[in-house]
C-alpha cells in the first residue's frame, strides 16, 4: 500500500537514519515545506535535513488520521501528524498536514502544510 | 462515499450558501484553524464564516487531492486545496491541507493547516 511507503519514511526520519529515509524518496523528489520553499531532488532533500536533524536529540512523528488512494505504482497519501523534534533541552511541536505522492514504490513529492512562525518560534527559543 | 459530504460542504462555501454549508456539520462540529484557533458547535462556525464570507464576493476552493477511509457512518477525508476569496479588487489565495471526520453523514470536525501570516497579510493587503 502506498501508506506503507510513507510510514517506513517517517519511522526512518525518527530514528534519525537520513540515508534509509532518502532511499524513500525519487530521485527527483520535490520536497515542499510550503510556508517556507521547496527544495528539489534527493540530494538538495539531504542537504536540508542533515543539518537540521544534526541539532535534534530526539524526534517524533506520531501520526494522529493517515489516508490514502491507488497503489505502490500511483498513490497519494495525506497525513496529519505533530512532528516532535527535542533540540537542547527543549521539545518542539508542529501541527502538520502531508501530501505524499508515490510512484513506483517512491516519494516523487512531500508537501507539508503548517504554520511557519509556529516553527521558528519554538526553534529560536530552544536554541537561545 | 464520506468524500461527498465534503465535497458538498465546499461547494455549499463556494456558493456563499451559508445555511447549506452549515447543514453538513454536527451539532456539536469541531472547527479548527489550526494556527488561529477553533471553535465549537454549528452555532460558533455560523458566527465566524457569516462575517468573513460576507466581505467576499467570489469563492474558490479548488481540490487538488482528496482521500479519504471508511464510509458515511464514521469517515476520514483529508484533501489539498487552495482557498481562494475575493475581497474588493483583490484574489486572496490560501494553500491548504484538511482534515474533516465524519460521523454519520454529517461533518464531526474539520481541521485546516495553513500559514497564519499568509492569511491575515493578504486580509490586510485586500483590505487596505
Amino acid at each position: 500500500m502506498p501508506a506503507d511507503v510513507v510510514s517506513s519514511f517517517i519511522a526512518s526520519i525518527e530514528r534519525r537514519d537520513l540515508d534509509h529515509a532518502l532511499s524513500h524518496l525519487t530521485d527527483d523528489c520535490e520536497y515542499d515545506n510550503v510556508p517556507m520553499g521547496k527544495v528539489i531532488g534527493r540530494d538538495a532533500v539531504r542537504a536540508t535535513l542533515e543539518p537540521f536533524l544534526a541539532q535534534c536529540t530526539e524526534v517524533a512523528w506520531p501520526v494522529s488520521h493517515q489516508v490514502h488512494s491507488g497503489n505502490l505504482d500511483s498513490g497519494v497519501v495525506m497525513n496529519e501528524r505533530v512532528d516532535r523534534f527535542k533540540v537542547g533541552a527543549s521539545w518542539i511541536a508542529l501541527p502538520v498536514a502531508g501530501l505524499f505522492i508515490i510512484r513506483h514504490g517512491q516519494i516523487a513529492l512531500r508537501r507539508d502544510y503548517f504554520d511557519r512562525e509556529s516553527f521558528t518560534s519554538q526553534i529560536a527559543a530552544a536554541l537561545s
